[in-house]
């Protein structure tokens, strides 16, 4: 079935920042068939676009879906405390129906707010898969290895989380053409070199990305930098890590010799500028990397750390942190920034189908009411970049299309019933709490 | 009239941070007769506030509403170049129905998203008056006085200013109950010391705070520090005009000896953390002012460099940059940071009738829809300041009283024509860039 989305403005997030005002975008079943000025051809349903703007999904490099029952437990402490105290011990506990009410009220969250695709990291993948099904969203789910205890304990030996995450990723690999899978040794710091190398090599053989938290604290940097094996990425190089598709959460204590391997390693970053500054964990060098031409998309962390999955807030963060740790407001500008959450975050996560308006990508879309006082005035067409970055926000996302699906309308999800999600996840929080202080 | 507010989750910020679960406020007129747990008195009204969270209105201690119509022209320049280049020639052309058109459409956003008090410091103040009156909102109003060219060409000397400003704070002050004025000179390095001296004079004569931009840039400090006077703050204070009350916005280059000015003179802060970092100028040391007793409210600053009014980022970005700039998560826990918005900003802005919810305070009053993925779970009653730092917006603000009226119900302001405002505000814009380019 052909859609047209007609008389919006069209901002395409291509690499020409081209925006068509007004112009139109046709559905074609999964898949974009044209993106322009007012269309002439044929269609099934025409829909009005006037007084929207139509661009790209935005795309969420680096979520943790179920940790939103967890929600602000994480506030004003370190990382090391967060997970040693407050978190691992909940999750150790955790069981599939509590995964899966966060991991729906978290896509939830980001299909409202405009989000189609997320990077999911985190314990019981069927639960997380469950949850993208249900509510239409387009998840990368990467089942998390983390061989510690507590969790460890319940997990297995990294052997056998491996033979799981191997088999999850072969089963579920295009379900219903939004489902796409991955492999996340959870950290250096946590997984032994000598099986990140074998980790890699298997996700190599499967032909998946790896996906993994680096250098999100300077403690990790210098403990493993202390072990005489060179800097983490230097490691990790010689391990054979960086051989396949990479995606590296964080990566905030770099120096110029790691950003060197990123970019030669097509490693993809995934920066989460409110996570980071909330755990003071510190502002990743984004400007230098992005010059070095590094692909580094945006990501929200978990709701424990962030507290919330709107990325627009950190569309908006990364290039203010840019400017104020520089002492100057250029690094950064808005068309860049709006790339990192679109294209370039589709191009960090290894997915180059997605993040862009034009014929051919994937047709997940959204469409944003302008009429509001913060979409307003517009003196001309590269306005609306800037007021997207500095001034919009999720409010404004009126209808949402996953692969050519409509998932939101009106600001409201169609797909599950949120009251029912809304208390689902209170009542599993409870009993997480309840369980932990056992 | 009594009008209870029952059954609701009571966010009181009080100095003990108190909360009501469930808990009632009674308003009576223009203020707050009761809040607590279940009243049983007597009222004229009751609404039900079941499913919603009730706090003081958010204070905006710094902003620039005629601006609004200049919003996104600064981005990505410095300070200086935004208003030599951008800002001061447009502004030179300004007409009184322009302000108007930009005030309306800020004091639309403040109030939609909760904030019911803004301190402004602008030009053709009648115009600013006009658009708090007509929209319902709280406004404390400093006409700006700014002799350099090219504005000063038109506004004319200092003296000139100074004269309509007086006249127009004894003209005004308390009007509607909700209109209060002050006295801005403009900055250091813009209003000569002597007439700063001066001026200060008249504002203690007729009992008026001050509001001045201070130490936004390290330009600004060094430029001062050159002249022997000492610090901005030492040259100040010995040229008389901490005195009297006093609002600093931004001060961000203070030392340890210009914060202890600041304590002594109770002088209060309207802190612009995202100004601030969008224009590169920098993270004031807000975790030291507090520490030393400093009133430190938050203030969004003019949309041309914001770029909205949304007071609820700037209450995030504060703790985020302690954070981060500390490399420390423990900075400016979420309690302070709510203060801050709400009864340390009615502080800092000399207005102790406000920011709290307790009876014989002013009824100025935001009710929070709970039913939102952002607000789930729920852990304990301090989950809910957690989340109202970290994880809820202001989509959630579904009602506001200012004063005792209400002025917004179900997200939508009552009191003005929300289309026609973003007409106008669009329609003056392109007048004001045509007769800028001339």
């Amino acid at each position: 079935m052909k859609t047209l989305l007609s008389g919006g403005v069209v901002v395409t997030c291509d690499e020409s920042h081209t925006i068509y005002d007004p112009g139109d975008v046709l559905i074609d079943g999964d898949h974009i068939a044209w993106v322009g000025p007012p269309y002439e051809g044929q269609c099934d349903v025409r829909l009005s676009a006037a007084g929207t703007l139509l661009m790209p999904g935005l795309i969420n490099a680096h979520s943790h879906s179920g940790m939103s029952i967890m929600r602000s437990l994480a506030d004003d402490s370190d990382l090391r405390t967060f997970l040693d105290e407050r978190v691992w011990p909940r999750e150790a506990t955790l069981e599939p129906d509590d995964v899966y009410a966060g991991s729906v009220l978290s896509a939830i969250e980001m299909l409202k707010s405009g989000v189609t695709t997320y990077v999911d990291m985190y314990f019981f993948a069927e639960s997380l898969l469950r949850a993208a099904l249900d509510t239409g969203a387009r998840a990368l789910i990467t089942p998390t290895i983390l061989p510690v205890p507590p969790l460890g304990d319940v997990l297995g030996t990294w052997e056998q989380q491996l033979v799981r995450t191997l088999d999850f990723c072969e089963r579920w690999e295009g379900e219903a053409g939004r489902i796409h899978t991955g492999v996340a040794p959870h950290a250096p710091y946590t997984v032994p070199l000598p099986a990140l190398t074998d980790i890699a090599a298997e996700a190599r053989r499967i032909e998946r990305p790896l996906n993994i938290h680096l250098v999100e604290t300077a403690w990790e940097r210098e403990a493993f930098n202390a072990r005489g094996l060179g800097s983490t990425a230097v490691a990790l190089q010689n391990a054979g890590f960086f051989e396949g598709p990479v995606i590296a959460a964080h990566s905030i204590w770099l120096d110029a010799g790691d950003i060197t391997i990123y970019r030669d390693r097509n490693v993809g970053i995934a920066h989460c500028p409110q996570s980071n500054a909330k755990l003071g964990c510190g502002v990743a060098p984004v400007a230098a990397m992005l010059e070095r031409g590094v692909n580094v998309g945006l990501g929200t962390d978990g709701a424990a750390t962030n507290n919330n999955l709107d990325l627009w807030e950190d569309l908006r963060l990364a290039p203010l942190l840019a400017k104020v740790t520089a002492l100057d407001p250029k690094p950064l500008p808005a068309a860049q920034a709006l790339w990192m959450a679109t294209r370039l975050g589709a191009l960090a996560i290894h997915r180059p189908d997605l993040g862009v308006l034009a014929p051919g990508y994937r047709a997940d879309i959204i469409m944003l009411d302008l009429a509001d006082t913060t979409a307003v005035p517009i003196f001309e067409p590269q306005t609306y970049i800037s007021h997207l970055v500095y001034s919009m926000d999720r409010r404004l996302v009126d209808r949402v299309w996953v692969n050519g699906e409509l998932v939101v309308r009106g600001g409201e999800i169609l797909t599950v019933d949120e009251e029912a999600a809304l208390r689902e996840a209170q009542r599993v929080a409870m009993g997480l709490s309840q369980r932990a202080m056992v």
